[in-house]
């Protein structure tokens, strides 16, 4: 799993079909790099997270029909910006 | 889910047989890298997309026997240029 | 997806069952970097071609048994080396 | 296989319920970047493991329903900081 | 697939049980970077060898219970450290 930072909510149109009606986070790793994420847990800007990927992301999900690749799958205690580097 | 920016159609010939008659859009990330999406959702040159990967992509397609690993998933308001970094 | 140009035919011995006489094709990106590409579309040195990954790449051979990660899934018309950054 | 050093424990809070009361370490590879790994092997921080991503990942767990995408598959022996490069 | 060469077997303690008694070596790709690859073939130290990902990587082993992420697929004839580059 790799570690994000919440940056903002997501809003997109024209969504395909299982997407409709989640929640979507835009996301930044350590780097400042930006990916979006579907977030089951109620994640707020600010929140550390860890995220999944590839079919773990579809699965983590509850639904396995939703076509996510990248779900926020819980928010991290005591996670600071200094952290981000070993 | 990526973030990318729809750059223009992409004929192709000598299609393997799942993608006959699908729509690809080539596609920029923030870094000016190109790749090849499928677009179930009807996206235009400059719009900015949301895009899964691995097996999201073949889900998102609605048949997941269309065999892409990149797939448009919706058109995002209200992003631009600047936004693309943190 | 990804856009690669075909480099040249690449012969392997003990291989796995699953790829015993398919076709591989070395592929290079736009930085040089190569990989191997099953090619069930008979695609020629030179060819720009869009290649798929991860578990599209076994389906898109028809048979998902095939164990490749990356398959050339059809040949790219009116590309050039120009074309290959935004 | 990624070759992955142990840094420390994760605490987390709204997981999924998939991860519920799983072990999560903080793993970091030879450029020091980090990500978050699910340990079934019992690895403790210093220690050099070997890690699987994508669906190897959830199988790896004993229980593909666990949702991570990257699980810790052995503890390597012999190995140390000056090995990290050929 | 990838191109990597053979560097030296792995040797690991409390693996996962679906990895047991598997033969794992120790890979290096053109940038020297180095992951650990399941070898189904019998590939030694210095041979050229490609190198399947994702599910692949299980399906390639003949057994997708096998939880592997990087499985040698073959073994390449007639390649050298210059051809690494195109």
């Amino acid at each position: 799993m790799n570690i994000h930072r919440v940056v903002r909510d997501l809003v997109t149109t024209s969504r395909v079909p299982p997407l409709q009606s989640k929640s979507l986070r835009v996301v930044e790793d350590d780097g400042g790099d930006l990916e979006v994420a579907l977030d089951p847990v109620g994640a707020k800007p600010g929140d550390f997270v860890i995220t999944m990927r590839t079919s773990a992301a579809r699965h983590a999900t509850g639904d396995p029909t939703i076509t996510t690749d990248l779900t926020i799958g819980g928010i991290i205690d005591h996670w600071s910006e200094e952290r981000w580097r070993a």
